[in-house]
């Protein structure tokens, strides 16, 4: 008898990258890792069997309805208990018929029975019975979701009679971020495990994923983070590496079935309809061994099967892609390419800027990887913020030093390895020498901005590749940092020594910092080689600015 | 015997977008269809067999190496004749001895020999021995090569004994690209059926993509267009969406072979090393069976092999999902995708606009989908150019119209469907009666500019999704369009009704076109919604400048 052992119930988390994290979730029936996708086991029509499901696609759990099961099956699971019903011995979540709710309106069950039919059936990660607040409805219709939500959320734990299921607290409010923020508070004060955002479907259907962002992030920095999140019928791989970075760990899957019973077929990068498709653009073991044409000639069931299936690999794989840029530090560069899959995801990829600073804030300081960097949507990046705040609150200039002189990027990284930066190194050891501490070298480099040559090798100041030149909005970011470097510094006097190509900007905002502390200001630009007649210029400059 | 069969060659295109095509090419073992890439076939080492690269692969062609073959089995190959000696009943194409002669100097053996040989083992495709220019050369050696292998292309035709085969005529000249155009120029004039440009490899192991486009272009733009081109030795998945949008027909991969025997696992993003993979980002049906520890366990022997086979599924799946995508006239789309996966395949994107004329002359006017514009770097796009010119040569306004209006981009499309043009549209209507075509309304938006009411819904004004605001290089091309679009135009006057987050760039720069037209401009800013107010301040200000 395992049914009253108690489970020590835990989430560990093992690696992070932005808000993403992989971690262990212990269940009854096992531990599983996260980021985790539950594909949804329809008892009644399914066309990939549970045992398959686990052998043949790997997946470690699944989920299916407590209420469907309750409504077809009534003690049948109870009695053989849902693992032997299901015929899977992984870990077994229970939706609690609260999209039922959503869809037809009432439901013949009520919050209790359906607390006390999960446990009966013992499944391990239980739902209670949420009132999912839609899309198109009043901002009262949205408040009093969450009330009721709240209020049965509350009683689950007056009412359930066992201690080895994990619950899961549902977040409800849509895209009333206000009711989100209340609901996550609250319902994150409550002993759940795992809490869950509620009826995004929606919102992804609408391809709003820039809302979706705003409603994850309400619910997100409001419960408390260790405990896992589930994002509600999130199921389109091409979806999966922006809510994983946001810090979602859990994802039920219906999609790769619906999908597959509508004639769709996902990608990675977005869903085609078979009829429309003249190659299999995928590697799996299902599109590599035949074509559309000879797919559309099966009966319909095949063809819903093999859709199905296609689905489900592709699913599995992105969720295996994504977890390996965790484990790489690289799952920026991952939602990147995926935000180039549509305008839609580009645009909620923007939409991240507002929530650059708690996304700083739990980043891991450094990574595995070198940064890549396309344009200014990557100036979002934690690592730049981070290395902007580091700059402005730890940083000060060498003690000796006077004269502050930008040296603009180099293809060179390290920079101080350039050839560039070695022969004005040499100039001023030569031409100044005791007093060449005086003069301060710093890079400006996109997208980092003021870079003391003495922190050049400091991650990932040096381990990142860019484009150049810069786009507009990068360039002016750098700009920006060089005013504020200069505002807060103390330097008697800035040279901009800037090889062509980086416009106008950055002379121009070094020299409104100089004009405001009321110190000299030059500037000397160069084109492609930096000259001997160059170094003898620079040189006369430093004199001149140094003997003032 | 079917050696002297002679086989009507021909390249047929079927379907085009940007400089890719869909072709199909025949030879005399059968018609293959382009895109295609060769699986390179190591007579002597080979981990996958042929038949196996056909049958469990789906590969219709392959490559191997006529040099080796003569070294190490002399006139086995031709006894047999080639397809039942390797065990292969598609098309075979081979390679002549001139990579060993980049890699180890001289080989033995002549160009003459090369030939004869080739004919006498029965290959439908086959390559004189070209001499490589490679990567760290002089000009002048690089013009030696280039001479040379124009010497042996000529003297092919002198030699050759049999017409069934079909023989490729290598380009040469490295990054120099006056060689590349000249090699290309007079290679064309000869009767090869197909072309190849020779060593891109080390440009290519420099990552220096934006190098390969000028590369690629310098010879696709100076040889006959409706000739294929192999691109020797790319056989990355992650790059064939670049060069096949350059019109890159044939590729060959020995890359799947030589990754897999130093550890390394390809996937369409870039390279891992199996020993860093915690996960198989990948749904192949090697990768979904088991996990890279697994692997690692096996003997040396058998994980090359496994590599190797994933890898040659990643990237037949990379050339079909590049086919599909020119059948949807999505290649560009798929190009930013790819592009987003390394800075320096971004930088290579970019490098396009340099090419921009060229390829909008050869691309579709028309395409199966909507446009998916995410920055400035959409605006490379031959759509967009396309209309930029069409505007400009084919377009005048209707000939009552006396003032411009123009209203800033909505989400709405066609524009002329959104509320606010709809209550524009019936103010003039209400206001000015008959009057009212002299106003001629106009929409400032991205990525097209100007574009006229009455041409809204023509492909693509319509059918294209954006990012919302449009960055900054976005947002002066549109003002600029504005500015030449009013230069050429005979209004009267110009009114900008414009919603706010639209910056001052089109203002500014609306303003200075009127200004030197010596006609009055007024700008009218609203934010949100366009209220009742805002439409009489608009009928005043259109009142005041047609009575003037």
């Amino acid at each position: 008898m395992f049914w009253f052992k108690v489970c020590p119930l835990s989430f560990e988390i093992r690696e992070k990258d932005l808000l993403a994290r992989i971690g262990k979730l212990k269940t009854k029936s096992g531990t599983v890792e996260t980021p985790l996708l539950f594909p949804v086991v329809n008892p009644v029509v399914q066309s990939i069997s549970s045992r398959r499901i686990m052998e043949e696609f790997g997946f470690e759990a699944l989920i299916t309805n407590a209420y469907i099961l309750r409504q077809r099956f009534q003690g049948q699971p109870a009695q053989e208990g849902l693992h032997r019903f299901l015929g899977f011995n992984g870990t077994i979540m229970t939706d609690s018929g609260a999209y039922q709710t959503l869809v037809y309106g009432n439901i013949q069950t009520s919050p209790e029975e359906i607390i006390q039919y999960q446990e009966q059936i013992d499944t391990d990660i239980a739902t209670i019975l949420d009132i999912p607040t839609g899309w198109d409805v009043t901002e009262k219709h949205a408040a009093e979701t969450v009330k009721e939500t709240l209020k049965r959320a509350k009683s689950l734990f007056e009412r359930k009679a066992r201690d080895d299921i994990l619950w899961v607290g549902p977040v409800q409010g849509g895209r009333y971020l206000n009711l989100v923020i209340k609901s996550a508070k609250e319902t994150g004060k409550l002993p759940f495990q795992i809490h869950a955002l509620g009826s995004p479907t929606e919102v992804m259907e609408r391809y709003r994923f820039d809302v979706l962002v705003d409603m994850i992030m309400a619910a997100k920095m409001n419960l408390p983070i260790d405990r896992p999140l589930h994002l509600f019928g999130a199921g389109h791989p091409f979806m999966f590496a922006l809510a994983v970075s946001l810090g979602c760990d859990l994802f039920d899957s219906a999609a790769y079935a619906l999908y597959a019973r509508e004639g769709r077929y996902m990608t990675e990068n977005g869903t085609y309809r078979l009829n429309e498709l003249d190659y299999f653009p995928c590697a799996c073991p299902k599109c590599t061994k035949t074509a559309p044409k000879r797919v559309l000639e099966l009966p319909q069931r095949e063809v819903e099967t093999f859709l199905a299936e296609h689905n489900l690999y592709v699913s599995g794989a992105e969720i295996k892609r994504v977890k390996q840029a965790i484990k790489d530090g690289r799952l920026w560069e991952h939602l990147e390419t995926r935000a180039h899959t549509h305008p839609a995801l580009f645009q909620a990829l923007k939409r991240l800027a507002k929530y650059q600073n708690y996304i700083e804030k739990h980043d891991p300081v450094t990574k595995n990887s070198g940064l890549f960097f396309y344009d200014s949507t990557s100036l979002i990046r934690p690592e730049v913020l981070h290395y902007q705040k580091n700059l402005k609150k730890r940083y000060n200039p060498p003690r000796e030093a006077r004269i502050l002189l930008l040296v603009s990027q180099t293809q060179t990284r390290p920079f101080h390895n350039s050839k560039d930066y070695k022969s004005i190194a040499k100039t001023l050891r030569r031409q100044f020498e005791s007093q060449a501490n005086r003069i301060h070298v710093c890079f400006c480099a996109a997208p980092f901005g003021v870079i003391p040559f003495e922190l050049d090798e400091v991650y990932p100041l040096s381990q990142h590749e860019t484009v150049v030149p810069p786009d507009k909005e990068t360039m002016e970011y750098v700009a920006n940092q060089t005013l504020d470097y200069i505002n807060r510094s103390d330097y008697e006097g800035v040279v901009l020594l800037s090889s062509e190509g980086w416009q106008n900007t950055l002379q121009d905002k070094a020299k409104q910092a100089c004009r405001k502390r009321g110190i000299p200001f030059k500037y000397l630009s160069f084109d492609g080689k930096l000259a001997k007649t160059m170094l003898i210029r620079l040189t006369k400059t430093l004199q001149k600015m140094l003997s003032e």
